[in-house]
């Protein structure tokens, strides 16, 4: 009995435990359990969906993107521009693989057009001894498109100068002074080669000289290796120019639409009387091909150019008479422009489409191109448009499969419209980024940056708070050869994370530049007038088998699919790597738990810009009484902002601290640039407020104001610039430490 | 057997139930229940603590702040101020009450002192027939203290002007106007009382007439409610001026330190030279008491001035022949000044204190007042000194006690210094608030607003990103009568929830204004520069009761702890109440789960803004096609995403959402004013950037930029500002608005 009770016991002790067991392991704690949003706050990003991004991502589909897109011309506004505006928007409305939402915002700009009943003329003689071609000569069909821009120079002012011609290298204030040393300029027209100071500047540094006109070239040893017959050497036997090539281009100096300076371009919006815009040619200006430029510069009279001054012609460049030989056919011919461009303003659209972010959604990842080109532009700018297109493809088809198979696809865009702050269902199916994605296909960028400057201007407050970096790819694939990345050292982790998984030819010789000297694309706005980490990416040349200064085709009737397909990247592997890479990126950017951003790559930067500044300029600022102490100092105290930072990452738990935390940290990390920022510090640079990247003529590699004001051995300035610099800097290591 | 089986398995069953209940209800969880932080961050404001805080506000505690404030005269940068920096610093260090941590920090700022060796002389004639009294006559003690400084004009220049005196008003431009139509301004010294013109323009509107000086004094008409004898109606009768009392004050027009524009004055920040400093008086000023301006006003000839140029003196007010009357003792006498203000560049204090916020310490409220004073300065500023004291006091105590009794009080301080984001432990004890408490006591403001606006230069990018308000408590008491809180609209509702908890005399009748105008204390540089919600407050007067435009001995030796105590505000229960409100409003947005801040209230500003704007000036801005559509447009979008969010806010679960959600709501509504800086809209106004709440010369109650456009015809910047005003609008609303 006693047995049978200690049995019993045991039994019941065994069963009791059992249950106990069963009871605390085996249900589910509804009441205790941890709300819904604990495990998605704490998400990071998934290294499996990165692969199969990757793996999805299709260079036929790219390919058939760029057919598509440069079926016509489509220049800024034109009909063209239309087609291209319709058929982003039909990608990315898609029902099975667009976007959340996508729309399109004009805003109405100052362009430049030639006219197409009166074309641009340029003669030689009074009773006419040549004329200039107008158009380029055609090898395919598609350049006989009649929307086929004739070459001309936007904002060059209509006009018909007349005079004698002289060659005056690449009309930098240089070149001007030094050909006025022996020749009398007033009333001359001039001609120029491509390269050297930009396509404005060339008649912007002539006038000043008397000068009446520009014609402005590419010569063939600055652009084909020194290569000029079509008939087995250029284009269409190779990536060359052909010898009637022209390439076109916006001739203004500032980014954004020129008659509404830091405001969006709508249609009631205050702009300045066209008189006072700055920055454009004063004198006519126009591009010609190289087989007219060989006839007028060989034709040259006057004394022999000196030798950087020659270029790939076979006979001696002369500086000019002014005019031409007297033993020319041309002697004591005058050149003739006869240019009929006019200016207009006319609506220009972005199309933006977004995936809306799960957990983070007021915290944007941007990735941007520009719709427009001069002609059909299939690699200015439809490489990158192809490639924008095939990444959003892959990612859309994510976010709509996840919906699909949870019947979930009409809610997610209800709960778009309706503010899904709070009452909307979880969208994460298959995938939804943990940060919004916006994708920006700008408009006019061609015509000086516009699309991409508006959007700025008129969401600046809201991009500014927001916006966790900037991706711009805009010419996918210069050349096929290797992987060139330029952005903010902050971003040189995450890119040399991404390429690292990408297998390319190339790759293993990628170089990341940390320079945004040059207002070049569409980060231009987004680094300079808001400060946001920017990158920008593409596949280039090797350096060692041309000289080239862009790929030949830029901005010519020659820049289409046949071109590319044949010439730029057969097989379209680059433009798919591109793609890989991109996209690598900007899912890191948007799904990482703590952003994929190292500020002491950028402690790197500034301790490099402070060394040259500290060798080339302390002496003699000390020499008058300025110290460089203070900027040593914010340097310093960045450098240890910044270590401590990393370290307070990595020794932190973040996945299990309050999402509150871990915002502090990407906060830091996201707002540290508008530290750089300085609306007052350039008051001479449009839209130039980032203090650490802004454009520079000194053309040292270090603080752009402080070099410029020594450059001009302007002491006050230079004194003022080491304050806004320190002040700047010593702002920017606060935001990365924890004192208040 | 069957039996004692069935017994057997029911107890089993019975048992193992028992099992399943205890493992399940009597087992926490640990693996499976919420992480400890997921309280925290829903946690919302606490009703009792605030109605304990309040309780604890002590009236005789801030009467003993006062007492020991006051002692010396704490004019900014002297020995006094000293005395007061270190008085701060021992309160805010103090080991049962005082703060997480407390410091100081230097500016070196540009100040204006008189010489003590060489006192300002105002004399008449040559042989000398009357002296203006050099300082002001003592009734008590402490107004003998040596280092009561002379009255004077800060910022005047130095200068032995000499000539006939006129009498011009207030000295305004159309003062001076009127003036000179009767009168040959040139060479004369003009007489003008307070009110009407800011001090420094009271000079600068007079030399272009060619005055060579002015003597400015308060007339007893405009302080005194009529009243001039000290025998028995002045202090120390009453709280109305004796007749020597004499307003100091800044001459400067701008605000911070006049050399270091938009940088912040440290030891070897870039000055400007000091010719180049604008708005401040171009020829010497000096302020003298009724008492000598009487004596001077009464003998002056030439033609009775107009009636509304006439005071409070018992004798007609004549425009000056120039000169005093043929029958004066003054006759044919000049009146000659000698002023021996010096500028001198020396540091200036603010001191700093900070409670860290427990869940979100990168979210800051600011509370902060000046420190330095004129003389004793007991209600400019040491009255809300006091109060401010007395805040930190009952806050500091409530978060020390929390550490005490869990023997934390050192870690505190540790995880402070070292980076509490990830590493340190809950600092939460009796009471830690949610987000960080900046208080700042600042230095300098009597010359122009000067550490506050330091502090904004310096911190800029760290302010701008992470405030979520400021509350401005400068001169607490006024007087006894009623209390006025100006402030953003978004803050209204927070003020009137605090203020109804608040029972006191005259809160029944509490007024808020929406308006900024004027640049009158140290939440300037917080609205205009950086555009962070502010707000001030004060107990002020009954306007039936007295027409005083300030309290009478403002910026006067008299500003003393006696005439604080007797006739200001006895009892100290004014001052409490100021406490308790501020307190109360201070504890509402450090620990709200969402921000107490309504957009709705400030749509409405903006419709009457634009209805005033649209009557006044729409149909003349029509005849020039200047539309105000947008203008229309952006407020009634403004309208829309206001009562979106609340609407959102209202139907929410917040407290069980996601704290990235809660989050995002408390930065639309921090961040918001952001959108309204424009750093170019007004490049003639130093550091003013908020479009809505910009000083305007035209004084209509609506846009400032559009109202000073309009008001001198000039239609290109009219149409301007309509497109500044939509654009800031309109972005304003885009962070109300959820779609990106």
């Amino acid at each position: 009995m006693i047995k049978q009770a200690l049995l019993g016991i045991l039994c019941g002790a065994a069963v009791l435990t059992v249950g106990i067991l069963i009871g605390h392991y085996g249900i589910e704690k509804s009441s205790d359990s941890s709300p819904s949003w604990v495990k998605d706050v704490a998400k990071d990003v998934d290294e499996d969906l990165i692969q199969q991004f990757m793996s999805e991502v299709d260079n036929i589909e790219i390919q058939e993107n760029l057919r598509e897109l440069t079926k016509v011309p489509h220049m800024a506004t034109t009909a063209g521009d239309e087609v291209t505006v319709q058929f982003m928007l039909k990608r990315w409305q898609d029902p099975e693989n667009g976007l959340d939402a996508a729309w399109r915002e004009e805003y109405k700009v100052y362009l430049s057009f030639p006219d197409p009943d009166n074309p641009n003329k340029v003669t030689v003689a009074n009773t006419v001894l040549h004329t200039v071609r107008e158009k380029e000569k055609t090898y395919t069909p598609d350049q006989d498109d009649p929307a086929v821009v004739q070459p001309y120079a936007a904002y060059s002012p209509a006009g018909n100068p007349k005079g004698k011609l002289v060659y005056a290298n690449q009309g930098k204030p240089s070149d001007y002074d030094h050909l006025n040393q022996t020749t009398d300029l007033r009333g001359t027209i001039a001609i120029v080669r491509y390269g050297g100071a930009g396509r404005g500047a060339k008649a912007i540094n002539a006038a000043p000289y008397g000068v009446i006109g520009v014609l402005v070239y590419t010569d063939p040893l600055d652009i084909n290796d020194g290569l000029m017959s079509d008939v087995n050497e250029t284009y269409p036997h190779s990536w060359y120019l052909p010898p009637s090539g022209v390439e076109r281009g916006s001739f203004n100096s500032d980014f954004g639409d020129l008659l509404t300076p830091y405001l969006a371009a709508k249609e009631e919006t205050y702009r300045i009387p066209t008189e006072n815009i700055t920055g454009i040619p004063p004198i006519p200006i126009q591009p010609i091909g190289f087989e007219d430029a060989y006839i007028l510069i060989c034709e040259l009279g006057g004394g022999a150019a000196p030798n950087d001054w020659q270029g790939g012609f076979n006979c001696t460049y002369n500086y000019g008479g002014p005019g031409f030989k007297p033993t020319s056919a041309f002697n004591n011919s005058d050149v003739k422009m006869d240019i009929f461009n006019h200016e207009t303003t006319t609506n220009s659209s972005n199309v933006m489409g977004v995936i809306r972010g799960s957990v983070e959604p007021d915290r944007y990842v941007i990735y941007g191109n520009h719709r427009d080109s001069w002609v059909h532009g299939a690699i200015d700018p439809s490489s990158g448009t192809s490639v924008m297109l095939e990444i959003t493809r892959v990612l859309g088809r994510m976010v709509k499969q996840g919906e699909e198979s949870r019947g979930e696809r009409r809610s997610a865009s209800f709960c778009f419209e309706l503010d899904g702050s709070s009452s909307c269902p979880s969208l994460a199916g298959k995938w939804r980024p943990r940060r919004s994605i916006i994708f920006g296909s700008w408009g006019a960028e061609e015509f000086g940056l516009i699309g991409s400057a508006e959007y700025t201007e008129d969401y600046f407050t809201k991009l500014s708070e927001r916006t966790v970096a900037y991706i711009n790819v805009d010419i996918a694939v210069f050349a096929n050869a290797t992987l060139r990345v330029s952005g903010m050292p902050s971003m040189q982790n995450v890119i040399f994370q991404a390429t690292k998984q990408v297998s390319a030819p190339g790759l293993s010789s990628t170089s990341v530049y940390n320079n945004w000297i040059r207002a070049g694309s569409d980060y231009a706005a987004f680094v300079h007038y808001l400060g946001i980490t920017s990158m920008d990416m593409s596949y280039t040349y090797d350096r060692s088998k041309t000289n080239a200064r862009i790929y030949p085709a830029y901005h010519t009737a020659y820049d289409t699919f046949d071109y590319a397909s044949k010439f730029i990247d057969p097989g379209f592997t680059s433009h798919q790597a591109v793609a890989r890479t991109a996209g690598n990126i900007l899912i890191r950017l948007a799904d990482s738990l703590v952003l994929p951003l190292n500020y002491a790559d950028y402690a790197e930067s500034l301790e490099r810009y402070l060394e040259v500044a500290v060798n080339l300029y302390e002496e003699q600022l000390h020499a008058r009484n300025i110290s460089m102490e203070p900027l040593k100092l914010a340097v310093a105290s960045f450098r240890r902002a910044a270590d401590h930072l990393n370290q307070v990452i990595q020794s932190s738990d973040l996945p299990n601290q309050s999402p509150l935390m871990v915002r502090k940290i990407n906060d830091q990390l996201m707002l540290l640039d508008r530290a750089f920022l300085n609306p007052l510090a350039f008051p001479d640079k449009y839209a130039f407020r980032h203090v650490i990247w802004a454009s520079s003529s000194a053309g040292r590699p270090t603080f752009p104001g402080l070099a410029d004001a020594f450059a001009n051995a302007d002491w006050e300035k230079a004194h003022y610039h080491v304050s806004v610099l320190s002040q700047a800097i010593d702002g920017a290591a606060n935001i990365l430490t924890d004192v208040i």
